[in-house]
């Protein structure tokens, strides 16, 4: 029987994805102390997750108002660790948990980033997993050393050719190069270690790569890219897809083509995992369940959407009044996250939305379209997109930590058990084995890329 | 008293410092598991060890004849994991033991540094250090897309200015700007998180930064540049400096040296620890050491020291017969560890040294003056250096692992315990207090900076 996949959708920063998640009576207020996620890793791990998964940001928000003052003060994500190294703590505390993170194509090396993921797949026994992404935020590019970030199809043809040497390296080594023949002096099988030697448009990496094989070959790929560029990448290189449907309807479509995609690219659709992103607030009862989502829904303020869909879309929404609409211009100057955008449009059927309907449609700073309820309410839904094939699984996010998990593991975990929906134990090791995501061919991705390309 | 520092120098690959020490009958054979490393890391706190320490190379050795055939064969470093990953690991398996991993200031950005080291410094309560290094190397430089090493003196000046960044970021968050008043609020007080707004001749970085301030202001700063330009450098910003002086007598001198050169740019000399590389092969007697040094002594090749030294001075020594000395030209070609290649000069007297000069006197690829004997002898080797003021203490590499720190704290470290020079128990909990090296005021690093820079 199919099986539901779950991931956590955590952060290294003071808050959940949820800004005010810190003002929460229940939140932890150690959220920069290995112990904070060595807690969340157990708690996951107790609810047999497939994966636990770090977000990142290279700056803080400042692109309201041009100033960090309100970022601070309101807490609005100003606290953001290397994810990581977090993520590596986490690791040490789990014996099956996934592990995965957030890492940028724009700003570092392929080398870099390809000897950081096989050294943590390697220290984890195999399970961890990259989540790629193009970054989109002038504040980040300011910080790294540019005055803005790339533009939106030119940074998805250098992402293309990044996986292309990081994939490249990872190859590098065969299963069976090391010997460590003591005795007769030899380490390993030298024509089983082979050189690179990649100069494309954007990047040159000789090799030889020095990090061996890990158990699952390389780690897993995570990608969330929304826009048609986005999903064409994700689909090419992607094995876990994070995905935001707005509704079910849009979700079996978008999900049987996004399907069609990977199968037309001569990859397995079964072997590439759609996981939707869930609020869920959960508790013994559907009662019990709506007075915690009363404390919840007092938190957040306004600035706290502002201040996100300012950084996401790398427009200052302090430019314009709450009831005014943008113009053309100004939506076509949105450079960012433009499947917010998109989804603003569609989602309020207006052409030119105004400040209010980004807040209200995006969701940004408030938890959008939460699942409350008791073990039943819950599972109800998570196994109506699951069985009508909206998604593979879910994306949960928390409100608060660690308590919206722990509630999760404790309310949620046992009934989806029960319904055969989702496993009581994880199916092996490595984070391949308990994804039902098979260790790709040496060099499958070349022609799967060469066609993608075309 | 005046007490001992002692740092271990680790290597997260199949080897130790010493490349043919895979090849002991009792080193370990899964040097790239985590396992490896929490064993390590529990040996060195068991011996009470300040500081265990990752160098990094960010190519895998193959400047010998141009090909890498040879290195994968031999052993001769070819695995090179990520260390800070590696570190981490390290850390989780540890309370006291502080955490050092050396990181290039060529081929990434500051504020990447800054907020890389900066999490683990929270993640480990406190115990991180920094390892600057310049990079030197042509393979390090073609992985990471470029065609050759930047020119030494350009690399100081790049890397001078790459500290002004990340200690200016690491000064930004003051110590009590984090409120957390959930009732009212107030995360964190805006007016004490500033924005750094750098924009320099090599590195443009505008913040805020995104980590909070740890337990010790910011991790401990580690050096080993050792040509004229190095020392300068880590006079400027090194707490801890590695040295490999070829004798007791340079030793007192250079020593002496370097405290006046810390002492002239306004800092306190006592917080500034130099330590000696050594090698050690300890047992409970000096015939049982003696033994032991045999084995050790029957490891390596010639083709180890030719590898080495091509890489460590970015020149193909496969270019030269065996007794061919090599000429000024060559001599100046070589842009690597100049030092290495000075210390050949003066310790053979020969203007033009030849090959086999260099493998001599260079010690690569062997066990370089090892200290050989049962705890007194070992222990009084260490006396004498540390009483006569030739250093603070001493990096103490390993001939194999984990055996030769095993020794070390089952032998030498009782007997330094003993005499009074080495602690028996750690002064704190951050790597700072252990130290003796106090939080640096903020931006006390200013002045310094200004005045080695004239």
């Amino acid at each position: 029987m199919r099986q539901m996949t779950l991931i956590a959708f955590l952060q290294a920063q003071n808050c959940t994805n949820f800004a005010s998640s810190w003002r929460h009576p229940q939140s932890r207020t150690d959220t920069w102390s290995a112990d904070y996620y060595r807690h969340i890793g157990r708690v996951l791990e107790e609810g047999k997750f497939h994966l636990g998964f770090f977000d990142d940001r290279l700056s803080m928000p400042d692109m309201y108002g041009r100033n960090h003052e309100h970022t601070v003060r309101h807490g609005i994500r100003c606290v953001k660790l290397d994810a990581v190294t977090v993520l590596t703590v986490m690791g040490m505390a789990t014996e099956r948990l996934g592990l995965g993170a957030t890492y940028s194509t724009s700003y570092y090396e392929p080398f870099h980033v390809a000897r950081l993921f096989a050294t943590l797949d390697l220290m984890t026994d195999g399970r961890a997993a990259w989540n790629v992404v193009t970054s989109l935020n002038d504040g980040e590019a300011q910080n790294m050393g540019r005055d803005e970030a790339i533009a939106h199809d030119l940074r998805y043809d250098r992402a293309d050719e990044f996986m292309e040497v990081v994939f490249g390296h990872w190859d590098t080594w065969e299963d069976d190069a090391i010997v460590q023949d003591k005795a007769n002096g030899l380490f390993a099988r030298p024509e089983k270690v082979h050189r690179l030697d990649h100069r494309g448009r954007y990047f040159r990496s000789r090799g030889p790569f020095t990090v061996p094989r890990s158990p699952q070959g390389h780690p897993v790929i995570i990608q969330a890219g929304q826009s048609g560029r986005g999903k064409t990448f994700g689909a090419q290189w992607g094995e876990v897809i994070f995905v935001v449907y707005p509704n079910i309807e849009i979700a079996r479509r978008d999900y049987a083509d996004f399907k069609k995609d990977v199968a037309r690219l001569g990859r397995d659709p079964g072997h590439v995992k759609v996981a939707q992103l869930i609020n869920t607030v959960s508790a013994a009862t559907k009662t019990e369940a709506e007075d915690k989502w009363a404390v919840i829904n007092k938190l957040p303020l306004e600035i706290d959407a502002l201040s996100l869909l300012s950084e996401a879309l790398n427009f200052d929404f302090a430019r314009k009044d709450m009831d005014e609409a943008f113009s053309d211009a100004e939506l076509k100057e949105m450079s960012g996250l433009q499947a917010i955008r998109d989804r603003v449009v569609q989602a309020s059927g207006k052409k030119n939305p105004t400040v209010r309907d980004f807040i209200h449609f995006s969701g940004r700073g408030r938890v959008h379209d939460p699942i409350v309820g008791g073990p039943k309410e819950v599972a109800d839904k998570l196994e109506q997109w699951f069985a009508e094939r909206a998604c593979d699984g879910f994306v949960v996010s928390a409100t608060h930590v660690p308590g919206a998990y722990e509630d999760f593991v404790r309310f949620v975990v046992p009934e989806l058990q029960r319904r055969g929906l989702f496993r009581k134990e994880y199916a092996g090791k490595t984070l391949r084995e308990n994804l039902g995501v098979p260790i790709p061919r040496v060099g499958a991705w070349r022609g799967t890329y060469a066609m993608g390309s075309v």
